[in-house]
């Protein structure tokens, strides 16, 4: 499959990684055409990726991967342009963390509203889920690398059948189907982006980010 | 010991009810002297427990927990009386939740600050330890109900020596000593406090409010 994995930072390699090997054709997008962060991933990738800029990527991926910072997601969505975004699933892995005011980082949209729906609003003919974003990059595509991967993680969007698309995805990074927890609808990822101070003291505690939690009930 | 509980409701007679299992000496408070459920819940527990107005349980107790709903907490605890609050352990479980926006409900402090801030800094004589806000009140007292017992609970406090004496505390309720995280002082609340939003929509997807997360690593 053709995908666009806009964001050129540690999650953004980590997820175009993945795909790679999982054999899909990957285009990294970034603000400027000549980003010699994708422009190096395109070089280890050789013939398997290209770098673009964000609208380059986005015209090019049937799917788009937002791995882009929260704070400059919607900025890089709009340089993507909705006519390259339109009727596509957007996974948004991004959370609004504010890092302005010092450390740990708080967040820019909180309670009645959310990034993930800041970004279906920008883009009501784009298909958002947000997922992913609970975790660590290296376990979003290794969930076995923690208890055996059991464990879980959430999804949010509106769309029914763009979420049973993510789940497939999600299977092939490894998640398995009864820890796969679709919360509902893309408000939802009020949830999920509200659960960031946790981990972040969690982590800050334990001094390891290769964690994540299980649901026990 | 001798111990306060602030606020009638379903969690203060949990935890009231559990202290009185354990031997303690339980004072339940609420804002009027003859509170039906404060004195029905001391008619249950004949001998073992009385009620009583926030000022009478926090005069009597050595050990404060409060039970209030969020949105009261402050106003409670201030009915209470720092004089009756000073030098004690105030074990926190309370969540800012506000409901007067509809379902499901937001937080009214959020970010760079918390309710257990607002409680320390209220009464700065006293000991705030945040814990037990991120599960439902059965839990908090029968861990063992969900996973054998085999789940994360976090504290957030400044005082060393007070999160030394709720963790024994912890203890006695059943929680596995590997199993209760330190988060650091009582900044760390937002963490817990803003885990909410998650729990809330977890309970949505999952139509089930008797679960716990376990941190895997």
């Amino acid at each position: 499959m053709k995908i666009a994995v806009l964001g050129t930072g540690v999650v953004g390699e980590t997820i175009g990684s993945k795909l790679v090997e999982l054999g899909h054709e990957v285009k990294m997008g970034s603000r400027t055409a000549n980003n010699e962060k994708a422009q190096a991933f395109a070089a280890k990738f050789l013939g398997k990726t290209t770098a673009g800029t964000f609208a380059d990527a986005a015209a090019f991926g049937e799917i788009i991967y937002n791995c882009t910072s929260g704070m400059g997601t919607l900025s890089a969505l709009k340089m993507a342009g909705a006519v390259n975004l339109n009727g596509k699933i957007i996974i948004d892995l991004s959370n609004p963390l504010d890092f302005s005011h010092g450390m740990p980082p708080t967040l820019s949209v909180v309670n009645d509203n959310s990034l993930g729906e800041e970004i279906q609003n920008a883009f009501p003919e784009s298909k958002v889920v947000k997922t992913l974003n609970t975790v660590w990059c290296g376990i979003m595509v290794n969930p076995a690398m923690v208890n055996n991967g059991d464990h879980h993680i959430f999804m949010s969007g509106n769309d029914i059948q763009a979420k049973e698309k993510v789940k497939e995805i999600l299977l092939s990074f490894g998640w398995k189907l009864p820890n796969i927890l679709d919360l509902g609808d893309i408000t939802t990822a009020r949830g999920t982006e509200m659960y960031l101070p946790i981990w972040l003291r969690i982590y800050s505690a334990t001094k390891n980010g290769a964690f994540n939690i299980k649901i026990v009930s």
